[in-house]
């Protein structure tokens, strides 16, 4: 088989990635390691910038997001009893969509089978051949165990953390950036309709809780807990009442429980690759880099990469020029960089950490009565939240 | 002897407290602990915030200071070879005023004696009795080993950080927090034209260095320097060579060097004591807490501190009101934690730690750039080191 761009990964991004290709006139095969069901039962984020919500819209699959995708104008961010609400709308002009990633990627489906797109599933054994020459190839084997080759112009890594992509670079030339915190996200994912109409993020000296939603019926709250927990060890009601703990008492007197229809624990990262290109492989989202999902920027650090890559792969096969692809690396890192900073920033404000003295934590109740009372600094946070412009 | 209120320590915050106390008609005594000569012989910090300058007007000592001093409208932050000039004018719409510790206090003393008020050097064995009565007094050996008692209502602590005022608050109900660094700061003075008008705040991956200056003939320098070096072990080449080395290309090429008439090592330190009142015993500036000098708010946190007191005492002398002297620890903590948590960002952003790995490293270079291209961050910034409202 030969296509101008393969896309290896059918998350979000690599279909976000391959719709827009197609409506420039560039021909991509998607490789998804699972299957179609598998990528759609996946619980992930759903809090949606500009940015990526342009990037759906313009590749034509925004109308159900536009429809059912909820604009949230603001948040709340809570320290021991204590309330901030920062105000996207009027401190940015800009809001944020929550639309959960399962729906964005179920959109992306139905459009690229709508187009009748190839897209193989269960590929096994990806491999990336040649990316530094100019005749690149993939090579993958099927369920039967048939070995097979696709030759491409152009290689799109979009195969997430535990990819082949990222490792395809050479380690001489890979530089690699890491922080793990001592401490992981218990989530559940009830059929109860949310507490509040806008995120709260809360903290206090019991730790970190989040309370969330992907609909007005389902919502989503996460508390921190050490990595040493297990799901199994959290009851319903175990967790209910540590999140109502850690809430507001306004929230957790209006607080509507439920049985859990999904409970888990996830590790809290940050890690950056470097380069984010090598030859004619180019990584995208988790693929290069990953953010703790304290201010909603997992999905979104992928949109910028989408899009300057989505930018230079037009000009070069179109318009035959590579320069957009020369410093795709270069750009793409530049707005990763603050993405990152703003998760580690947001991510150390807001939980509790078994290492600190009295000092770190005072300096982080000095931090948030600062945002309480400076526009300028809930300003800089909100610019953040929405979005830094590509 | 008897008076209204001691104060404990003649630096500048007792000096000046005392000063807008007899304008107000108020008795004070001032104890100090060594000589004029040597407190007028230290070599201290020179930047003043608004709310310092306006106090120093308040209590008629500010005629020299606006003479002499020189405003600045903005800074130089810099990050390996790039520049952001942080613009305190055009963000906020005040500036700073440098004129140097030495200058101000000197200042203070010559109003003191012109106006014959009662100052003791040279007091040892000074102990606070009784402060949390409404006979409180406090006693002193002068040296000939005398020993002396001053009656009084109200004793204001501003004898520093190794003074005897914070140790009175008995330590069941005294809490202090404390952060060290791995590192301190060398500085020298030189009779050097400084080599920029305004300061430069500079930072890579060989450490910090400051830009400062005390007047237009008067430079003053700083490198950041582990703990464990001597100012004996450098030399001024050695520190010029390592200055040059820290700072932007064009200032290093600018710098005028020349011997140094001052050479220290100050190691970096943030701490806080609560409460700052103990019965009738209020604390004020370092008494009770430090910051470490990035950012310039050694001094100026002292301001607010005695800007409440101030307003405090006149209430509970001249109005018989004490409802200030209940809440003036509550209120200063309030804006000395904020100016902590200033001091400890701007110290944790240009400084090289040693234990920091290249994530954290990245996420200064990440916080530079934020910094250098949003306009929100910086006012942030430039709202801080103007100094907060009291």
């Amino acid at each position: 088989m030969r296509t101008q761009v393969c896309i290896i990964g059918g998350g979000p991004s690599g279909m976000l990635l391959g719709q827009l290709l197609h409506k420039a006139g560039i021909d991509t095969i998607v490789l998804e390691r699972t299957t179609k069901e598998h990528v759609l039962s996946r619980i992930r984020a759903g809090v949606l910038e500009r940015g990526f919500v342009d990037l759906m819209r313009q590749a034509g699959v925004g109308e159900r997001m536009d429809r059912e995708g909820l604009p949230h104008d603001g948040a709340i961010i809570s320290f021991d009893q204590d309330e901030i609400r920062i105000d996207f709308d009027a401190l940015t002009g800009a809001h944020v969509l929550v639309y959960g990633q399962t729906e964005l990627t179920r959109d992306l489906y139905e459009a690229r089978e709508s187009e009748g797109l190839p897209i193989i599933y269960q590929t096994d054994e990806v491999t990336i051949h040649d990316a530094d020459t100019d005749s690149a190839y993939v090579t993958y084997a099927t369920p039967d165990g048939e070995k097979h080759r696709i030759d491409c112009d152009y290689i799109a890594g979009c195969d997430g953390f535990h990819g082949v992509s990222r490792k395809t670079v050479p380690s001489n030339v890979r530089r690699e950036y890491e922080k793990t915190y001592p401490f992981g996200w218990l989530g559940i994912l009830a059929h109860t309709p949310p507490v509040h109409d806008e995120l709260i993020y809360a903290t206090s000296e019991r730790g970190f809780a989040l309370c969330s939603m992907r609909s007005h019926t389902l919502s989503r709250y996460y508390v921190q807990v050490p990595l040493t927990d297990t799901p199994e060890e959290w009851s319903d009601d175990d967790f209910w009442s540590e999140l109502r703990r850690r809430i507001p008492p306004q929230a957790a007197d209006r607080l509507v429980t439920g049985p859990s229809i999904e409970k888990s624990i996830a590790p809290l990262r940050s890690f950056v690759s470097e380069p984010m290109r090598w030859g004619r492989l180019f990584l995208c989202g988790d693929a290069a880099h990953i953010v703790p999902p304290t201010g909603a920027k997992g999905l979104n650090t992928a949109a910028s990469d989408i899009h300057y890559l989505y930018e230079a792969l037009v000009a070069a096969i179109i318009e035959k020029d590579a320069s957009g692809l020369d410093h795709y690396s270069e750009k793409a890192l530049a707005r990763i960089w603050k993405a990152e900073r703003f998760s580690w920033w947001m991510t150390t404000l807001l939980h509790h950490f078994p290492d600190d003295g009295a000092f770190e934590q005072r300096m982080r109740r000095a931090e948030f009565e600062f945002l309480g009372e400076n526009r300028h600094a809930q300003a800089a946070l909100a610019t953040n939240y929405v979005g830094l412009p590509f």
